[in-house]
């Protein structure tokens, strides 16, 4: 498999674990693309819904982003403790199971598992839209752009973390370098000229305001920007990829993840505000995205421009990364509890759970074609399942201290007391603001997702309960089963057939059937051939059963025979040997009938605890 | 299966085969079919060549016919004598592979085959071809209405013979009564009006000539007027489908079907002569068939003209039946002699050769689909099946009587010389005039054929070379195999596994693949439930292999283990037992690793003589 090796990287054995784990610098990529990507799109978010109030919307911007900016220190503080509470890994489905009881804990993995794949999905419309910015022929290639990116993101997962990491460094630090440089000339532009900057080129002017601001507005703009804070969870859910000491890596890595956040998010508040740019429709022929106009307006549309605007594309796209490195930990550990399939808890070549890697690109790639590929469509789907998540991760958190107390436990209570309450009302606002936007979709499918999960469930317990065994072996009437050799003509595959059913046990059945052919030839035979040798060897001689098959058919009449044996020897295992001609190329099956495959499949389906098939292979030679 | 009964009616038994035997009145509508509506397009393909001709070239067409007509007289003849001598069926194949050798019998076999998917083809879209002309607006469905029919066609022979014949009773009688009427009415005209007849209402006018006649045209109009000889063969070809006294009632019925089609053509030829009616161009958009052309000036637009159109295209679309009666007789004989796969010698619920109809369907669809259902090009690639068949038939039949003798071998001899003569020397005619217009694909087409055929007889003689046997069961060193059981964990699926391993043999081997989990705990759990119970009841305990699998594949290292054991144990049967769970619906399958399959499936290819499958299913309840 050189091949597959070369692409796919060579397999990983399970003592290279320790080669995969990473530190801050390599976790920034993996963990944080998607929480420090959210700057190029929660602000947008917000902004278009204030396109009606024209100019003046534009001022609410620093406002809702330092409410924005506010919840997200709540939450980094409270994240902080789960990180140190649960180094193994404490995802929100982790920490609600173990502190809120399994039904919560389904709760959440269902929120958490919708949140996941629309991470991947607005990530890469995202990046795809910044590309449609900057190169507007592209714009009716949307929907493939998205799915070629997202191939090749999942072609990159698929080579384990550790790559991942160090293919997604360059561009996750030339983002935020191009971002900062924007800022930062921003504000310089700002004081020199005394708080009037003029854009270095000419951005799109906003609209006349044709509406004014109502609560109910604000609440949807707040709503909509909070998708910004999506991504912070996934450091604590992904613990367990850090190298020793793991905690302090793992917060480490968390505070520069949202330190750097914060500044991009008030950073580009700022920048609108100052410039007076806003949002553009993002299903218009002139749509440009916000950083875009902003590059633009501080720096001109030359080489700058299109580095910036490539390194957000690229971080966009990769941002869907963080949902390819977490959702697959997420079901597997939902499947180890046994409400997914156990495949999802199966570790690839590569020691990723490839099934979670599969199920994501499934899921996200349905959901970029029934979307058409455009951002915009996906944010009402989106922040409820983070948010939720985000809820329950931070309450599970206060059961946890009062459970197990500790030194300063009411502190960590507080904490995670505010941020449990503070996302709790965040969650409310948004499901209010977008419910009838697209939310409905997501508190639709949550119940589902459970309720999937629970039949999954009771399915392994019904298993469990049929199967599970810890008594000894058995060894009352261990005798040679009753063995039945179907028999069409004597040839040497039938030979070797009947030499192993008399090695296993005395009592053998050949059963013909007859189609109104050539009989008394296969008498003759099976008394030359069989029963001579047989009673010269001292055996009791075997039974030649002919079963009239006026239809013409072979495999029915067959069956019923084996189940009227298996009536007439109660108690007893009856075994059908099945000699099966296997050949080299697929071709020459069809010079053959399948009767051995059918048969196989029919015993299995009509059989019962007592029939077994022994699967005699004759192989032809070339 | 009620409702497949009502459908494709009950299955019959073997002792139902009298009951499938018929006599001259069904077995004209059976075998007749396709000779009898030559009639409609034989006349028709020859007069589209002489359009260029103009009004002159329709006085060619009383020559061409009679020509035909005498070749018809002498392949009569020489039919007669193949049916006296092959009451058992006489198809080209057989009489040609007796007489002329195996080689000369493939060729007669793969010219018949192409025949009769032609047959099938052109009759189908002959029949469409004539509803259009009565309803030019379905002229966009052509190919729609041409697959429409061909699948109730193999729908209605699925049934078996004897229905097929009783269906097409009725359009037969009323086609040949309709079709005489328009002759003899035709004729009375001509009479009546002293050889110039005036159409009851005006038919096309024919072009002015643009060409002359040369003897190339004469060779390709000849040609196409062939068409009309095929399917003569259909009845020597089916004779033991007649009851008894089956060569009576078969030269009977071929001697009624030849006498009919005479009379068609050469009323049909001069009819057109009288009324000066020629073809029209078949894919313009003004296309009529002639016989349409003539009913109209016969009996004007009325009812009649209607029934008679009706019982063309039926019978056109039912002549495609001969191809359903023959072709999977043919395929059977060829088969039973290892050059088809044994598939096509197997009757099927209604005693029909059920691969055969559906290869048919299959070709004959194909063939339609390529052509666009227009009969015209489909012209060119006919004859050359039919009269390559016809020759090497007649060949055959020379042979025959040479070395068999009996009395008046001479003239028998002389009659099927004559045959052979002159359908060899018609094929001649039929090659050269029709080889650029695509007689060269069957040129082409019947090689290819004869290799597939010679390949699949020479799998068949290396099966039959390496598992012929007529030596007695070899019961020298017979002894129990050597067992291995893969555990994962103890269960009860294994408990099972482990009791049928026991008892089938003392060494039993379990193996273990590990991937780096519990491991300590399995050991421990196969002392307490294994080790002791089995040697408490004083068999020899069962050995527990643990092999390493550091990249978390099990299928590989286990069919690995047990390739080594069959080294390691020469000339011992390695049995593998394989536990598989069985759930009661598909979905349940998600739940669980598909592992027992692949396994079963590696054991099989990656496999030899020495290993077997031993496959124990666990049901799942409820």
């Amino acid at each position: 498999m050189p091949i597959l090796d070369l692409l796919m990287g060579r397999p990983l054995a399970n003592w290279e674990e320790h080669g995969e784990q990473v530190g801050p610098s390599a976790g920034i990529p993996i963990f944080g693309l998607d929480a420090l990507s959210s700057a190029a799109y929660g602000p947008e978010a917000a902004l278009t819904l204030l396109i009606p109030l024209g100019l003046l919307g534009v001022q609410y911007i620093i406002p809702v982003v330092g409410a924005i900016v506010v919840l997200l220190i709540i939450v980094y503080f409270s994240y902080c403790q789960t990180i140190e509470a649960y180094p193994q890994g404490g995802g929100s489905y982790t920490v609600a199971s173990e502190n809120l009881g399994p039904h919560v804990g389904l709760l959440a993995a269902a929120a958490l598992m919708i949140d996941y794949v629309l991470t991947a999905a607005v990530g890469i419309s995202a990046g795809v839209g910044a590309l449609v910015s900057a190169l507007p022929k592209l714009q009716p290639h949307t929907l493939g752009l998205c799915l070629l990116i997202l191939f090749l993101l999942s072609f990159v997962n698929m080579r384990g973390v550790r790559d991942t990491g160090v293919a997604f460094l360059i561009p996750t630090y030339l983002f935020l370098g191009s971002l900062l440089i924007v800022i930062l000339l921003g504000i310089y532009h700002v004081i020199t000229t005394g708080g009037h900057p003029v854009p270095v080129m000419p951005v799109p002017r906003l609209p006349a305001a044709t509406a004014t601001l109502t609560l109910w507005l604000l609440a949807k703009v707040f709503a909509s920007g909070c998708t910004a804070m999506t991504g912070v969870e996934a450091v604590s859910n992904g613990v367990m990829a850090f190298r020793e000491p793991v905690t302090r890596n793992a917060k480490r890595t968390l505070t520069i993840i949202i330190a750097l956040l914060i500044v991009l998010l008030m950073g580009i508040a700022y920048m609108c505000q100052a410039y007076g740019i806003g949002a553009t429709n993002p299903e218009g022929p002139a749509y440009q995205s916000v950083l875009s106009q902003l590059t633009i307006a501080v720096a001109g549309r030359g080489v700058f421009y299109y580095v910036t605007i490539a390194s957000i594309l690229l971080v966009l796209s990769l941002s869907a990364n963080t949902a390819f490195a977490d959702f697959p930990r997420l079901t597997r550990a939902v499947a180890l509890n046994d409400y997914l399939p156990h495949l999802f808890a199966i570790r690839g070549r590569r020691l990723l759970y490839s099934a979670g890697v599969y199920g994501l690109v499934f899921l996200t790639a349905g959901l970029l074609i029934l979307f058409r590929g455009v951002t915009d469509r996906l944010i009402p789907l989106y922040a409820i399942g983070a948010f939720l998540a985000f809820t329950l991760s931070q309450s599970g958190m206060v059961m946890h201290w009062k459970r197990k107390g500790g030194p300063g436990w009411q502190w960590k209570i507080l904490v995670n007391g505010v941020g449990a309450t503070a996302t709790g009302l965040t969650l409310l606002v948004v499901l209010v603001a977008k419910f009838a936007a697209g939310a409905w979709v997501t508190a639709l499918l949550v119940p589902l997702l459970i309720m999937v999960m629970s039949l999954v469930k009771s399915h392994y317990a019904r298993v469990d309960s049929q199967t599970q065994d810890d008594s000894p072996l058995d060894m009352s009437d261990v005798r040679p089963p009753f063995v039945i050799v179907p028999l069409d003509r004597w040839s040497r595959i039938t030979e070797k057939g009947m030499r192993f059913a008399l090695a296993l046990s005395h009592d053998v059945q050949a059963v013909h059937i007859d189609c109104g052919e050539h009989n008394e030839a296969l008498e003759a035979t099976w008394q030359r051939n069989v029963i001579a040798p047989v009673k010269a060897a001292g055996l009791p001689a075997p039974e030649l059963v002919i079963v009239q098959s006026p239809y013409r058919v072979i495999i029915l009449p067959l069956v019923d025979h084996v189940l009227k044996m298996e009536q007439q020897y109660k108690n007893r295992t009856i075994a059908v040997l099945v000699p099966e001609l296997v050949v080299k190329h697929w071709w020459e099956n069809l010079m053959h009938n399948q009767r051995a495959q059918l048969l196989k499949l029919l015993l299995l389906v009509k059989g019962n605890q007592s029939i077994v098939v022994l699967n005699i292979p004759w192989y032809l030679q070339e």
